[in-house]
């Protein structure tokens, strides 16, 4: 069986190759845009392609030369602290991705499985009542990155339902781990805390530290994509999460116990969002059903995460 | 008062402009994109722009020019039958289109407001039992032109809720009259049955008959869009139809009885669509709390866009 991760050289990307490997599967391709150093300790040289996504005639010759039998597309620009500043970037390189991708497949590799990579950010505004978050709670996003991620979801489903092709989708929620980039919250905080520790920074800068989110480690995640390959029914969608909101003040007293340095914290309004939501809670009922459930304590995970930062 | 149309030489627009002169307005500027010819025969010469609405330097420019206090953004691709063929022109043009106008309007016009256009193809598929289609009917848009209208929508939705602007949106239904190019059912029909009056040819050409749909006189539509841009609430988005399904079998029907000629109907597989709604119907009630109603019966308009066809 073939199988091809687009965005292999991401914080994602990565820990799905690596979960791929330790389920027994081999023939993994992986594309990667800009530097594709790291992903060369993950899979051959010969099985890397750097490429431009939105080129559809490379993307075309690839589908059609590799003939993935899965494919899982989780190449996007996800600048979410910048939604606005970037919007038409993002926009455009999602939406093209996407299409391009569904447009190879469709023409090139018509029976291959595409899972593509929605986000909890489609949901947007959320009244208390309505946590903790379906499927079904309606789409209400607050900047581009989300509506960005909004087409791609619905784009797939439509190629899903009205060309019947094998797509599923998923939502995850806040996940985190080693690797990711500092652009958000939970690193950056970590990375800063290094900082301190190192005495290169005095204070630990934080944005609004009131809101609920629901985190899940990224092998956990990376897991429940490939359940969701392995057992989901196609042109559903999937939430991903944990089920469960910890505040983002709790995620930081946390990773401050873990560090032996004396840490003040300043609240800095460049961090703020414009439009913050209080709180977002998946209710992942359906992807458990296909057997999945989180396995790594947040603590588990906060200590890699700060451990990451201190090897950096 | 200035007034701002785009897509001005459209279908829609160039009936907007129409009723908002009737209504006494003036200072109304139109865009178009290519041939603005008709347009002088509404509006003066010194006020058609003619540009590309997906070049952000040109629309600035314009924006922050022409000072506008209303803003009718109408401007948008709609190839709905060739929507997968087209589908990467779709897209990137008409989120492109949205993102510039909502970019300029923050830095140029901040204050001015702006009625953003979705369509009632982002509900896409519906079960019987959801029908008539209220505006908290989930989104599940089935070809890439639905989708790139939920990406308008919605982006306009996340400007209105995070940055504060002055953003109405409405999701029109079917709407019907003269001008509309013949890629729509209605005006092939009526320019089909025209052709056989001439003899020019012996078949009328159908798709499939069996959907049940919800017509508005563009007139009355464009009395409703002006209605909400005076009265709609900032944010939220209405719904526009009669409330009323009508089988296009019917339509056909009526249009044949209007005609003097013989028509013959044929079955034509290429006019099918890869997966065509059953049944789309709107709940109007809160665009009618506003104090509109639909005021020409569908007799009237079906008989204008025949004799329209008959002076071409």
């Amino acid at each position: 069986m073939n199988i091809l991760v687009t965005g292999a050289s991401g914080f994602a990307g990565s820990h799905l190759i690596e979960a791929l490997k330790a389920k027994g599967h081999t023939n993994i391709y992986g594309t990667a845009f800009g530097n594709a150093a790291f992903l060369s300790i993950l899979i051959p040289e010969s099985t890397i392609i750097t490429l431009n996504l939105t080129d559809s005639e490379t993307v075309n010759k690839m589908i059609s030369t590799i003939q993935p039998d899965w494919i899982f597309h989780l190449a996007s620009f996800a600048f979410v602290g910048q939604s606005f500043e970037r919007g038409a970037e993002l926009l455009q390189n999602n939406i093209v991705v996407q299409h391009t991708m569904l447009e190879a497949v469709r023409k090139h590799a018509p029976k291959a499985r595409l899972l593509v990579v929605g986000s909890a950010e489609e949901y947007g505004l959320s009244e208390q009542w309505e946590t903790p978050i379906s499927e079904s709670h309606p789409l209400r996003p607050v900047n581009p990155y989300a509506v960005s991620k909004v087409a791609q979801d619905l784009l797939a489903y439509s190629y899903a339902v009205s060309l019947k092709m094998n797509i599923v989708r998923v939502r995850p929620f806040n996940h985190i781990g080693e690797r990711q980039t500092p652009d958000f919250a939970i690193p950056a905080f970590a990375k800063q805390i290094v900082a301190i520790e190192r005495k290169q920074q005095d204070s630990l800068f934080v944005g609004n530290l009131n809101g609920i989110r629901d985190f899940t480690d990224v092998k956990d995640m990376m897991h429940a994509y490939i359940t969701v390959m392995e057992k989901g029914v196609v042109g559903e969608v999937y939430n991903i999460g944990t089920g469960v909101g910890v505040k983002m003040k709790d995620i930081v007293d946390k990773l401050v116990a873990m560090s032996t340095a004396q840490v003040t914290m300043v609240q800095d309004e460049k961090r703020f969002r414009p439009l913050d939501i209080p709180e977002i809670v998946a209710d992942a009922a359906k992807v458990k059903d296909l057997g999945w459930n989180p396995e790594i304590s947040l603590d588990d995970t906060l200590k890699r995460v700060l451990a990451y930062w201190r090897t950096l």
